[in-house]
């Protein structure tokens, strides 16, 4: 089981790349890691689904980075943590409220992700 | 599928409830709703299980409640929330942050509890 100090150092380095270190990113999960963004939707399978997920987000802004907004709460080999994506598209900066749900393999890469949000909470930054 | 309104509303009211109101807090959950509080041990089912977990919770203190930090992110029939938790022990108030992720029935009973939480993070208030 990976410890709550390499989970949290995955979540940072998570959190650093989000902007513009996409192989940095995806190289946060394991190579068969799944994610589910939002919480509802078809589950993304693997490196290069997860890569084609960060080009998508990264397509509907001109910048975007996230922001955590309170401590990583690790329990066992899962997290949960709260942020907010911060976007700005042309002269609008928004922000839109996020808790991710992650497992962790033995090497603290993430084998699976759950977000939770809702577009209606989208608002100006 | 509840509508976001309602979930919330179950929300506000556990967290207005855990204080002193048992019946209204165990009332929040669907007859049959399981609870895994924190993550990673072993999983509680149904109202006089759940209404044991209140007692034990109560037991280890002499005053305690739940501060909402952040919004309930809403995601289909599923929310994560974080807050804290607020305990009062002779002369210490302590904290936790804590995350509970949710699942809803069609009356916004709530059907299954996650916490994630970690007693390392436990501190003075």
């Amino acid at each position: 089981m990976p410890t709550p100090d390499a989970i949290r150092a995955t979540v940072d380095a998570y959190v650093a790349c989000f902007t513009d270190d996409r192989d940095g990113w995806v190289g946060c999960f394991a190579p068969e890691a799944t994610v589910e963004d939002p919480v509802g939707t078809d589950v993304r399978t693997g490196h290069a689904s997860i890569g084609e997920f960060w080009d998508l987000t990264h397509a509907m802004a001109d910048a975007i980075r996230i922001e955590r907004t309170g401590p990583v709460r690790v329990a066992g080999s899962e997290a949960a943590w709260p942020f907010q994506i911060r976007t700005t598209v042309g002269d609008a900066d928004m922000l839109l409220d996020v808790i991710d749900v992650m497992t962790f393999g033995d090497d603290a890469r993430i084998t699976s992700m759950r977000a939770f949000w809702d577009m209606a909470d989208l608002r100006p930054a």
